[in-house]
């Protein structure tokens, strides 16, 4: 049988995002599937769709944060408040195109959602990108370089627009094929899809 | 130790409501616990809030029961899209609150959602509301009379109010004392919490 593939749209804004992303590696790897990273901007997606961030409903933004919490004790990954929120995410988001375009694309995006959900790093700024770079072994300068490149902001773009036009709405999005998972809470029945157990 | 409560706001007009109402008992009995049925006015407390139902937002309403769908397959349990959608349910939930001074609000709780959820009832209609409260032990015809009473349709709208006063913003919500658990796709975290697993 063909290994699956999951597209998996992230946007490091995004909390439940980086939850996700603590956690497809080994579903995939558990369900012999290969995950491929793509970064897509989530505020143009509701700019599209209509939909919003979850914290443009008052008393779900007073909510948010606690969940954001139990998912991350539920997980054992940690989690902090980040200083800056919202933050501008397109400069990571570049950043993680052209860090896939080397082969650590995957590393890219999980040390750079974890800079921001974790550490405390604001990752608007050019710096802590460029840090995020180096610490998987990626020469920053020269990224954030590429990150400027017009094929690549055109990438960023053209993903952003597959995923909408895909069906998508929200972050994180996962396609198998045409199949989409919507959700870090979702993961559970992305796993038993791809094992058979649910159908489409 | 004191046995916990979970109070469980439900609005039978919620895929998603129904969908817990189907495992937040069974949840319950392995930890231990019991479970208040509350219905309450999930529209109201959209208005409250300014939140609003997924099917607002059309990507989303395309894909809400293929994700209701998936999760029915999860738990293994019927789904059939509704005839009328979405409904009027707010005879259905003064019902509710007229069958739990009864003593039977689980079960025309569990009743009523799966009538429309599963059965293709029409929930807004006095004759089908009647037929579930029969076929639970109710008097069908007192039932409706009950339901139409002033102490009942304030109970109703106290419930809805009392939800969003603690932090309420959809459906189904659940509390643990002041901790709120909202969603079907939460009762992981709901059940990791009464065990102590997670804290709050």
């Amino acid at each position: 049988m063909e290994q699956p593939t999951i597209e998996f749209f992230w946007d490091a804004a995004s909390p439940y995002t980086y939850l996700a992303a603590t956690q497809v590696e080994p579903l995939a790897a558990r369900a012999g599937a290969v995950v491929v990273w793509r970064p897509f901007l989530l505020g143009k997606v509701f700019e599209a769709t209509g939909n919003r961030m979850p914290a443009a409903v008052p008393a779900k933004a007073k909510h948010l944060f606690c969940d954001v919490q139990r998912w991350a004790q539920h997980y054992g990954v940690p989690v902090a408040f980040p200083k800056v929120f919202p933050v501008h995410s397109v400069l990571a988001l570049r950043a993680g195109i052209a860090a896939a375009e080397q082969g650590s694309g995957a590393a890219f995006a999980t040390a750079v959602m974890r800079a921001y959900w974790a550490d405390g790093g604001d990752i608007s700024q050019p710096e802590v990108v460029s840090a995020v770079a180096a610490s998987v072994g990626l020469d920053g300068a020269a990224l954030l370089l590429q990150a400027q490149a017009q094929p690549v902001k055109d990438q960023l773009r053209a993903n952003t627009e597959e995923a909408v036009r895909r069906g998508a709405f929200g972050a994180p999005s996962f396609f198998v094929g045409e199949q989409m998972f919507w959700g870090n809470d979702r993961l559970v029945l992305l796993e038993e899809f791809l094992s058979g157990k649910i159908a489409a």
